[in-house]
């Protein structure tokens, strides 16, 4: 399989080689929809008094231990909502360089109300840009978009694609259509015309206008619906390569969150076997299925897999091509944080250098080194 | 990851040495339905009439070749419909010694009519006896059950359970509800107690009163479908381990057929990992996810996946413990069949052996050997 080099920079900029480490999947909060109303058009603001848009939440309560203890602070009881104490929290006791924001409206995008959240969608960005990005270096932006609805999407898309201090477009990897088809392609097109990769993240399955979380439907336990989340990742990535959206757009990136990565070579696999029969289907592909998603696909590594041989991960990561397709992320302040100085410690080194920011730097392109100030 | 021994028999059968190749997956064709009148209860029979009752069909047309060309008799367009001709082309052309049957109606468990399906499958199953198990000592059958009820799917079971002919309990990996839930128990009740193990084949998701292919939704090519296939399986297969199915049917073996192999370390990695954090809501639970799914699980081995570099394949197959949990299967008549000649050639023998044999031998226990004449 040979890897398709195009939308991968040729070459980084010397400012890279100054960088530690860049989490891609920092969950700053918003401490009230309040917040909100300075960016939020008036006409919707009725609909956020009184605590806040109704929102189709997550359906499976999480029983473990939720939220990183040492991430809420005690005086007010705040969790990542204040950037300061982010800053000393994250990017300093762990010694992060840069951190893309990702928020907690991911869910955005299978809410029932696509006018009403495209609307929300907009004023959390600026209200994103205002309060974290334009006052902290360390800090990047995500567009958060309402993918359900492309067309939106792909205005919100232009009207922050110039912003040097957004550096992706992000939507929830719950979905009630998979993210190939073509009613998405707007969306990418802006996309790729700003030169800004597309993440997908975890967490919606089975909430709004989402698909039950599993393709055999409603599972019982938080256990399970955490465990299954790669397969909506899996059926986005089969999906993406299948109705040729990398054979489409030649230098769209595409981030998978949150939702492991060692689904990744199994998928690679099967497809590569069926691909020649069934290739009648799908006269647009012009390289292997496996070429297509090592090319354009970037998987985040938390929460990182712990077969009881470790071994079998690094192997795992090499059928990958993990020193191409891998980045890290912390999730914090969630339960199942990655800690990045102990998490990785057996990586050897130039593997870790990568993940922690060469293909990084390759996922989000050059706006990342660019101040936004 | 210790593996629970109790499901796997201490020692196989002395006649076990005398066998070299077994198939689990052999799709025997119905020629029409008339043929079932003979064993379907009258009041059903006006449901059968003009050429069939309705199923709702495979929603994706496979545009590659769909039928292996020399499983098709030309003198009368029959494929697989004739038990001659199938041993003739399959059993004695690859050298199998024993063939489990399971046929073209594996969609009847996502059927809408429950109760015609449940008639249907019965007749079905006496037909499968009369016209392929009896009359021909290397043939063995499998109990199809209607399993979106599962009281009715438990009365077929005990219909038959005695019977030396039938080796499996049958249903779709398609489902409206994951397999470990509560409300399939009846099911697995009575396969343990006849000491069935249970199998699911894939090919009817998306139909019936299943969900969509993928929890993402439709996807819109056969590629993408037959790509899919594993997530059914990945719900079902985390389903069971965390209902805790395993743990309350100490003795249950399930089978995961035609839906792949290599999806399974990753499944056993995430559900290790997120287990000890979640333990409170799996009580019942009393050893890692990963014992219950190696010490209770068998997979099939078609369609195997190809990656480019060979050696990823032998070491996918070590982390899934290949050489207690995968069984042979040549899908025959179907287009990706794999010949058991040449597929494993670069297998080591003793592996092989134990796929072609010894696996699946632990997997239908003793009844596998018993004469049904």
């Amino acid at each position: 399989m040979a890897v398709s080099s195009a939308p991968r920079p040729a070459s980084l900029d010397e400012s890279a080689a100054k960088l530690h480490l860049i989490d891609t999947d920092v969950h700053n909060d918003l401490p009230s929809y309040a917040e909100l109303k300075p960016f939020l058009a008036k006409e919707w603001h009725p609909w956020i008094e009184n605590g806040g848009p109704f929102s189709a939440e997550r359906a499976y309560a999480n029983t473990g231990p939720g939220i990183m203890v040492d991430a809420v602070r005690e005086e007010d009881g705040l969790c990542a909502g204040d950037p300061d104490w982010v800053v000393k929290q994250l990017m300093q006791k762990y010694r992060i360089d840069l951190g893309v924001l990702t928020g907690t409206l991911i869910g955005a995008s299978v809410q029932h109300n696509a006018q009403a959240w495209a609307a929300l969608s907009s004023a959390y960005n600026d209200w994103t840009l205002a309060k974290w990005v334009w006052p902290y270096p360390c800090f990047k932006g995500s567009i958060l978009v309402a993918g359900q609805d492309p067309e939106g999407a792909a205005r919100e898309i232009r009207r922050l694609g110039r912003e040097p201090g957004m550096v992706q477009v992000l939507m929830a990897s719950a979905a009630r259509i998979p993210y190939g088809n073509r009613l998405y392609w707007p969306l990418y097109r802006a996309a790729v015309a700003h030169d800004l990769p597309v993440a997908i993240h975890v967490g919606a399955e089975g909430t709004g206008l989402a698909n039950p979380p599993t393709s055999v439907g409603y599972p019982s336990s938080y256990l399970e619906f955490h465990t299954d989340h790669s397969q909506t990742m899996m059926g986005h990535c089969v999906s993406l390569v299948a109705e040729g959206v990398f054979a489409q757009f030649p230098t769209l990136r595409f981030g998978f969150i949150e939702g492991g990565i060692c689904w990744a070579p199994y998928v690679l696999g099967r497809l590569d076997r069926m691909y020649p029969a069934l290739k009648a289907e799908v006269p647009y592909l012009t390289k292997l299925p496996s070429e297509y998603v090592l090319g354009h696909c970037y998987f985040s590594t938390q929460p990182i897999e712990e077969p009881d041989d470790h071994a079998h991960l690094l192997r795992m990561l090499a059928m990958l091509r993990a020193e191409e397709t891998v980045i890290f992320a912390s999730d914090y302040p969630h339960w199942d944080f990655d800690n990045p100085l102990t998490a990785f410690a057996s990586f050897p080194p130039a593997l870790r250098r990568r993940i922690f920011v060469d293909n990084v730097l390759a996922f989000y392109g050059p706006r990342l080194l660019q101040s936004h100030q």
